[in-house]
C-alpha cells in the first residue's frame, strides 16, 4: 500500500516515518517536509541518529505535485500545524487520497467549538465524510475519506474513561502529564532545557478538553501538565461513582472493552512513563476507592497519542491487523 | 541558642544542619548520625559539596551523652525514622529539651489510626504537651515540649487547602508529584536511576492521607506520585465548590490566611517545581472553575517539607521573625 | 538455533533476550535469571513494560538441568557476574554448548592481569578455544567454544583506534562518559537518582584499561566517568600523531576498515549519545588537529557494548548476516 | 558600594543581581534588562523563583541614562553580549566607571586573534588599563578601569593547570562538558529539552582555546561538550609531565597555590557536578599516572565560572575579604 507522509520533518513525523519504512503492508513512497525549505535533503540531516538505518529524502511539498501523489500513492499522513492541515486536507481528499489527519484541524464536529480552541475558521468545503479516530472504539467501513486521528491528551483520557461512563455520577477530572515532545521541534523559551520543570498549565483551558468531553460524551475537567522527560504522558484519573459501583465490575468494564485489543494493557499496579515509552500501547489500572475510580492511564505521546494510532488506524482501514507493524519498542526522537 | 540534629546524615537532617549553621540565632552543637556509626567523621565525608563550607562532626549517638546534651542545648531537631524518633524523643523531653521532630511518630493523634499508618504502637509515656506543627496555621507558646513538624506532602496540601475550606462541597482530591529525595538517602531499587520513571504510587493507602485528613479536618483523596527529579512537590489539587463561591472570594480567602505569611507567595501562574527548589516557600495558585476550585501547589518537600518548616517553628517557638535564615536559594542535597 | 540466556533479570540479559526474542533466526528456549530465585516467574514482572510483549518466563538455573539444556540448544549466552560466569562456562561448554560470554571472566588473556583487575582466581580447566569477540575485527571459525564478549568501553574505544594504530605516536588517551545503566541493576548509593551527577571515577586504574590495551595492542590511559543518563557511552580520544598524518589519510583508514562493516558509522559530526541509544551502531568522528587525532565515538552501552554485540558474534558464528536482527530502534531498559 | 548590573534578563546577569542584593558591601542601584524592551518590569516576572525574595526592576538602558548613573554608581557589572560589551565598555569607563565586563570582547588581548574568535574589529578606544581577572591569579590595583572576567571554561581550566605549568612537557589536551546554561537563555534547538543529548562540539575549535593559551601561556588542545544538565563544568585534563614528577611534588604544588584560597577546594576524590553546582567554589582533584597528569577539575559556570568571579574581583578591587558574599549554596537559575 503505498503511502505518504506530510510533515516528515517533525517529531510524530518522523515517528510516522520510521514505522510505516518498517511496516509489511505500508510502503513509504514520499516524505514532505512541514515547511516548503529551498532542497530535498535525507532525513539524517535532520534526525542523525537515523543515519544508515532510513534512507528517505526530505522534500519540500509544491501544489504541481498532486497529480503525481494522488496517482503513485492511495494514502497520506499529514503531521502539520493544524491550520496547513486544513487547508491542505480537502485538496488531497478532493483528489482520491485517503487521508490520516493527525493535526487538530477536523477533530472537533461543532465548528464553533473548533473555531473557539483552534482560532480558525475551518472551510465549508471539508470533506464530507470524517471519521473521528480513536482506534479501539471507532470501526472503520474503509470508505472514509479523511480521518482525524486524536490528540495524545484525549487518547489517553478517552481510552481510561469510555469503558467505565456507565459507572459515573458527576464530572471527571484528569490529571495529565505531558513530555516535552508534544509541544513539537520548534525551538521556544518554555522548552529549552533550563527552563523545562513540572508545571501545570492552560488550567481548565486546553483545546483538548473539549476534544476529551466529545469522545466521552461527558462534560470534563482538564489538568495538563509539563513534565520534565521528552516522551509519555501520564494521566491520573479521578471518577465520582455512582453508589455501589465495585472493583470487580469495574474490572469486568475494562475486560470487557479490552480483552480483545492488543494495544491496551490492563495493569495491576500503576504504569510508570517509561513502561510505555517507544511503544504503542496504552497501560491502564483502575481502583475503587470511596465512591470514585482512580485511574492512572500511560502512552507515548508520540506512537500511541500520535503517530503509531495513525498507523493503527490504516491498519484497521485497509483489513490488517489493528497492532501489525507495531509491536516496536522504542522510537526516534 | 544552642541545639543538635538528630539523624544529621540523611538528606533532611543535613538541610537542617546547613540552615542551621547559617542561622543568625541558632547555634549547632551537635549533629548526630542517623545510626550508630562507629566512628565520628566530618560531614563533608558523606557530603563532600559542603568540603569548606561546614565542619561539623557526625558524632554517633550514645544514651550517655544525654546529660551532657540537655546541659550544653536546649532544642533538639529529630530526622530520624519513625521508630527511632518515637523511641528517642520522650526521653529528650524528659531531660528537659524542647523537640522538634520531622518523623511521623507524633503527627496523627489518634493512636489507632497512627498504628495503621506506621505499623507500630506509639508508647504510653509520650510527651503530654504535642502540637502539630504546621508553621502559618500554628501559634506556638513556647511551652510545648514536642513539635510534630508535618510531612511534606500534608503541609503542602494543608496550606493549599486551609484557606478555601469554608467553601467545599465533596471531598478535595490531592494529586501530588515528589522528587526522589523524598524516599530518603539509602539505596533502593525503585529510587535507582535507571528505575525512576514518573508513576503513581500507593494510591489512595500512603500514610500521608490520615495526616492531611487530620490538618484540614475533612476527608481527602491522595494520590502520591514519584516524579523524575531530586527535589520538589507539586500538588494540584481539585476541590468540589459550593453553588456560587467566586474567584474573587477564593482570593479574598488566601489573602486573609496569607497576607501576612512571608513563606506564601499566593502566585497568578501555576508554579513550577524549580520556583521553590532551594527555597522555604509555598507558592500557591487557585482557579475557580465549573464549581471546582484547582489548586497548584509547591514546595521543596526538603526544606518546607521538612527542614525548613522544622526552623520555622523553632523561629516562632522562641519568638523570632518567622522566616529567619530562611531566606535562601539552595540546599545540599 | 535454539538458544538460552543467563542472568537474564539483568540489563544485559534482558536486553538479550529482547533481541533474541525477534531474531529470525535464533529461538530462545530458556531463560534463567541472575540468581537462584525461588520461583519461576514471567519476565514482565520485572520488567512491566515488557507486559504484553514478551512471555518469557524467567527460571533459576540448578545444574540437574544441564543435560536437557545441553540437548535442547546449541548457544548460550552467559549474562552473569565475573565469577558466576567463570565458573559456569567451563561447565556449559564442556556439555557442549557454544558459550557467549558477557562478563569479564575471559576477557583477559594473561592471567596474572585478569587476577589483578577482577580480583579472583580463573580456573585451570577452561575451554581450549576462546574467542574475543570485537565483532568487526574477529573472523570466527564456527569452532570455538566460548567467545569473550568485549567490555562496552572496550568495545567502543577498540572501535574507534584499531583503524589508525598505525599512524599513532604516543599513548592514546580515553575520555570516556557512560550512562548509569553500565552499572547494572543491583540498588547501591552511588547510583541512587539522588546521587548520581557527572564525575570521573577509577581514574587510571578501571579494569577496563589492561582490556583496551590487549585489543589495541598498545598502552592507553583510560578516564571512565559516570554521566547522568541512562544508556550509551561516549569516548573522546586523543591520539599523538606521528609527523605528517593527514585528514585525507585518516579517512581512508577508516573507510578501508569500516565501509563493509554494516553496523559502524562514519559521521561528519561528532556524535550525541541519543544517536545511538537503542541502536547496534557505533558512531565514529574523527578530527586531525595540530599532531593529535581527536576522535568522538559513542555506542549503547547494553547493546552494542553487551546484547547486540553478542547477538552480532553469534550471527557471526552461524553464517548469518552480521547485523541481522539489529535494525532496531529502542530497547527494554 | 553602590552598582549596576547590565544585561540582567539573562541567565549570568540574574545570578549577579541576587549575589549583588545579598553582598554585604555592594549596594545593587540599577538592573538593566540585555535588550531594549519597551517596558520596565519586575525580574520575578521574567524569574518567577525570585518572587517575594528581590524586588528588583529591570529597565531598559538608554544612553541618555549615563550622566545619571555615572553619579550614583560606581561599579558596573556587564552581562551582554559580546559586541554590545565591546561598544558599551568604553563609554562606562570614559564616564568614570569601573567595568567588570563578563563578556568575551576584552579578554583576548592580540587583536587578530579576538577578531578570528569573535568575528567583530574590537574598536581603537579601548580602555588603556585592562585587566584580565582569573581572580586566584590577578592582584587588581584598585586603577584598572576594566576588567575583563575569563570564560567559564577558561576559568576551570586555566584554575586546573596553572600551579602545575613548570612540570608539563606537552601540551595539555583538555576535555571539558558544560551544562546547558552555558549557551544563555535565548531558545535555540540545540538547547531544547528534547535536543539535549552528551555530544562534543567545537572541537579544536571554540572560541576558548585562544583565552585558556593566552592564560596559561602555553598552547592547549581543547574539546568542549554538551551535557545534559543545567549548570556546571567538569574539566578533564590530561597533561604530558616530564620525566620523574613525582605525585608529591604535584599536590604541593596544588597547596603553594591555594593554600590561602578560600574558593579553591583540592579534593581527595574527583568532583562530581554537583559539588560545585550552586557554589563559588573550583574543585580540583589531581593524580600522576604513567607520565601523565590527569586532572579533574569542577565548577559552576554562571558562578565561579561567571557572575561569582565577577563579584570575587570586585572584592579584591575594593580590597573586601575575596570570598565575601560567595558562602553561598543555591543560584537563581
Amino acid at each position: 500500500m503505498p503511502c505518504a507522509v506530510f510533515g516528515a520533518s517533525g517529531y510524530s513525523g518522523v515517528e510516522l516515518v520510521w514505522l510505516l519504512h518498517n511496516h509489511p503492508q505500508f510502503s513509504l513512497e514520499y516524505a514532505f517536509s512541514s515547511s516548503a525549505r529551498e532542497d530535498a535533503e535525507p532525513i539524517a540531516s535532520l534526525y542523525p541518529q537515523l543515519a544508515g538505518q532510513l534512507d528517505v529524502i526530505l522534500q519540500p511539498w509544491h501544489s504541481d505535485l498532486l497529480s503525481q501523489l494522488s496517482q503513485q500513492v492511495r494514502v497520506v499522513f499529514l503531521a502539520l500545524p493544524h491550520e496547513a492541515s486544513a487547508e491542505l486536507a480537502p485538496v488531497l481528499v478532493n483528489a482520491g487520497l485517503v487521508v490520516f489527519d493527525l493535526s487538530g484541524a477536523f477533530r472537533l464536529r461543532d465548528p464553533s467549538i473548533h473555531q473557539q480552541a483552534y482560532g480558525f475558521e475551518r472551510a465549508a468545503n471539508i470533506p464530507e465524510t470524517i471519521a473521528y479516530g480513536l482506534a479501539e472504539w471507532t470501526t472503520l467501513a474503509g470508505t472514509e475519506q479523511l480521518i482525524a486521528v486524536p490528540g495524545c491528551y484525549p487518547t489517553v483520557t478517552s481510552l481510561a474513561l469510555k469503558p467505565v461512563m456507565s459507572f459515573i455520577d458527576g464530572v471527571p477530572l484528569v490529571n495529565a502529564v505531558s513530555g516535552v515532545s508534544g509541544a513539537g521541534r520548534k525551538a521556544a523559551s518554555h522548552t529549552s532545557f533550563c527552563e523545562v520543570s513540572l508545571s501545570a498549565y492552560g488550567v481548565a483551558t486546553h483545546r483538548h478538553q473539549p476534544e476529551i468531553a466529545q469522545a466521552i460524551g461527558h462534560d470534563v475537567i482538564f489538568v495538563p501538565h509539563l513534565g520534565n522527560f521528552k516522551r509519555g504522558i501520564l494521566a491520573t484519573i479521578y471518577v465520582p461513582l455512582q453508589q455501589g459501583v465495585s472493583q470487580a465490575s469495574v474490572d469486568t468494564a475494562y475486560e470487557q472493552a479490552y480483552s480483545a485489543t492488543p494495544l491496551i494493557r490492563l495493569r495491576q499496579q500503576p504504569p510508570a512513563i517509561r513502561d510505555v515509552v517507544g511503544t504503542a500501547f496504552c497501560d491502564i489500572h483502575a481502583v475503587v476507592h470511596q465512591n470514585h475510580l482512580i485511574i492512572c492511564a500511560a502512552i507515548d505521546n508520540l506512537l500511541k497519542g500520535a503517530a503509531a494510532q495513525a498507523v493503527q488506524l490504516a491498519n484497521q482501514y485497509f483489513g490488517c491487523d489493528s497492532a501489525l507493524g507495531l509491536q516496536q519498542r522504542g522510537g526516534v526522537v
